[in-house]
């Protein structure tokens, strides 16, 4: 791919832009079939509870999808045409088609999930399933690259092991991050606050399988993750609620407060006699280093313990008091080019320690 | 593959067996989540209007493509444990992931078709999207195989040109109708009548797919179309209301006769004059042949046609007489049979005329 990379990469900017285009026309032409599917919810952030359409992440991900579709050739073209290849390069070919089924999979899977509530033994069991090609295409294609050895290590191995072609890489990453902006782009202007759309399970499972895809492919998957310091922050701080040792109720997005208007914490209220001792414990602790707000009280059932639902909105909310949804949004939008700016700088600062760049 | 064929394709075979079992007890214990999610229909040739759970081609499509996944890296074991490949054959790994990509596409679209019931242009557009990374697979192994010269150009071209390796072919095609055999044998169990499930847009969607990818990638699509002769048929029998020359109802099959409880042939009825010249045309024509059933009256909106809707179906009843479901489910698939015959000894037998075999 290294000959000629632009002409690729600007037939997929043009194509993404017509994505763009389709995604933003096609989500209104479809809402009264979304409505008529039942695959609707109720904005729980708003005092009037219109139905908005969900699992929207299907139309922005057949979008991509059919870009994806019609691009699949045209890295190849100069092979067809100008016979420039010595051979027809089927493991460049392969990582293609092998990342697009694991993404097509995806989203295959995440609109099931959104249309027929799957349980959690099938979330987990269906994603690792939809991940084997991807890890068979690395596998096969691991031949090709390999890694530049950290300064204490090459007295012994040397200066680097095969680089491979680190350029392929990122043009590969492109082509799929280039359509994956402007369909979603398309999407965010529909969920954009006051939400007409949800993106539903289906653009989770979606963006995340595609941003795997970007990151193992393109061997850069430890980067990638720098880039979502804010989610993994909020796994980290979710944990006690995801493993059951807090009560964990269904929905842990902050509560509407009609008569300001504002979003307030979310609790989970439940019998202090009901948390386990490590339960207990965490608690005590959270609450001492003041990033849980934890309650007790006495109502007419006894004694009873409440604290707010361990999300990064939540905590948010907790330090910057009552706010309106607009002004979270941005700012936990702000949040998340903070957390990647410290990506930037620890990938292209930090690792000077460690390389030569 | 040549060299140890049998110990893929017993491994593939084990996969499959408990992938029968598989979507056996998975279809029931779905059940409830299609009925919750409002994918369900009624038998339209029962007398009792109960729900039945419709687009169950997904389960027994998503047990096919799990069997598949986990079986991706079997064929190529030999080259990771043994070494017995001087390179690995991306070319034929491109042709099992390339499938597999159209084929989940295919699933995907049925069950998105199923859910949001799109209309006939997204129909249209949606598999020629999905079968791009076919044509794209084919057109990068097409030089690996050639034909075999026809006797009369022999002459001319000699005996054949690079006959490629059929064996092959026939192995990978093995890969994919196993497995689709037996997921599809549990959906059958199920769909067997009395019907508990319908199989939905997504089965007919999912078995097209992977019979166009066994067919295009084996390289014998002319003979399997043979396999299609009463579908073909059908086809050709539906033509002038596909083409809404004679009025098309939503649905056509046979109309259950409660006090009998037997099925009759279901009737287009319109007014005589609403039909276009070339719609008379035909109409007269096919009630010559004694191909349809064509009946006049008058009524109190003035003079009326009705025809049988032209289906497969409709016709065996016009020839027969109205018959039990049971009866005539039996009839239709000996049809099948029949028509399955026929192709073969077409391929196995006529075929002796154009070449030495």
């Amino acid at each position: 791919m290294a000959a000629w990379p632009a002409v690729p990469l600007l037939i997929n900017l043009g194509g993404s832009l017509l994505g763009f285009a389709a995604t933003l026309t096609l989500i209104p032409a479809f809402k009264d079939r979304f409505l008529a599917a039942r695959l609707y919810g109720e904005d729980l952030n708003k005092a009037s509870r219109r139905p908005v359409p969900e699992a929207q992440g299907v139309i922005s991900g057949a979008v991509f999808l059919i870009i994806l579709f019609c691009f699949i050739p045209v890295p190849f073209l100069r092979c067809f045409m100008e016979k420039q290849c010595a051979a027809f390069p089927h493991d460049e070919f392969v990582e293609l088609i092998g990342s697009l089924l694991a993404i097509c999979c995806m989203i295959f899977l995440g609109f099931a999930d959104d249309v027929l509530n799957l349980r959690w033994r099938h979330k987990l069991l269906l994603p690792t399933m939809a991940s084997l090609p991807l890890l068979m295409v690395y596998f096969t294609s691991f031949g090709n690259t390999t890694i530049v050895v950290p300064k204490p290590f090459r007295v012994l191995l040397g200066m680097h092991l095969d680089l491979g072609d680190y350029r392929d890489d990122h043009i590969f990453s492109l082509y799929f991050m280039i359509p994956f902006f402007f369909t979603t782009l398309g999407l965010f202007y529909h969920n954009w606050y006051p939400s007409q759309v949800f993106v539903g399970d289906t653009f989770c499972y979606f963006a995340g399988m595609t941003f795997a895809v970007v990151g193992i492919l393109g061997h850069f998957s430890k980067t990638m993750l720098l880039f979502f310091i804010p989610q993994v922050l909020n796994f980290l701080y979710s944990l006690p609620q995801l493993f059951h040792v807090i009560p964990c109720p269904r929905h842990r997005l902050p509560r509407l407060n009609p008569s300001t208007g504002k979003l307030e914490m979310s609790y989970s209220k439940f019998k202090t006699k009901s948390l386990s001792a490590m339960g207990t414990n965490i608690l005590k602790a959270v609450k001492i280093l003041h990033i849980v707000d934890v309650r007790s009280g006495t109502d007419e059932d006894g004694e009873y313990t409440e604290c707010n639902n361990m999300t990064l909105i939540n905590f948010v909310i907790k330090l910057i008091g009552p706010t309106h949804e607009r002004s979270l949004t941005l700012l936990l939008l702000l949040i998340q080019v903070l957390g990647s700016t410290i990506a930037f700088s620890i990938r292209y600062q930090l690792v000077r320690l460690f390389y030569d760049v």
